[in-house]
């Protein structure tokens, strides 16, 4: 047996309105559900980007188990190869700065900026993984 | 513009070795690379569960951007509903714990259990979040 996908990607921040504004606004996610002071959960493409504020779920509150990481995550989104140069025009309007670049030699090519949290975001065509699309 | 799915996602934890034991003998994930000592990759269907050494991948090191997280993170995969059963007995006969289990409104079903990092892992169908698969 083999899970089908990943379904679920988390990301940690205590100020959850930006996470919000920053996910749905710059990087185009569509807004599923929130409980305030506790979380915003995002949907992309089948999967589904949990946003935690770790003061939260770090306490046992009888439903689901205890979690919360502190520091920088690292969460990749797949972009299709011919979106690149438009993603990166679209950052830099925003005034996203981009960290780095890197072309990869499977040919796959990655953007890389910060989220209102410090979390590492990557933007990666998916030929970065030898993934035909 | 949206991206096309979500490609990386990341978990943290200084022992490589357990971890990519345990995703690749009980979880059923594909090794796709690995740098001793600093992380493991491996390959869920069209997306990447990436396991990193937070000690090495906080410093720079003049490739991609530094991060690195402490604490319990949280990852689910999707499993079909009619192999729930088969993955319940799975983890039993591998001494898994199971710490919780919730049937959701959507008619969803999860399992939470831990990983050797303590992060909580979870198998979910794709009806928790209204997905038909």
């Amino acid at each position: 047996m083999r899970p089908l996908r990943i379904l679920e990607t988390s990301l940690y921040a205590e100020n959850l309105d930006d996470m919000q504004k920053f996910y749905c606004d710059i990087i185009g996610l569509e807004l599923f559900s929130r409980v305030e002071g506790r979380h915003v959960f995002l949907r992309c493409g089948q999967g589904m980007l949990l946003i935690f504020n770790p003061e939260r779920t770090q306490q046992a509150n009888g439903s689901v188990p205890e979690h919360g990481t502190h520091g920088a995550g690292h969460v990749a989104f797949a972009i299709p190869a011919h979106e690149l140069e438009k993603w990166r025009g679209h950052l830099q309007r925003n005034n996203i700065e981009i960290e780095k670049e890197i072309t990869w030699p499977t040919g796959g090519h990655s953007l890389y900026f910060r989220d209102p949290a410090g979390h590492s975001i990557e933007l990666a065509t998916p030929q970065t993984w030898n993934f035909d699309n």
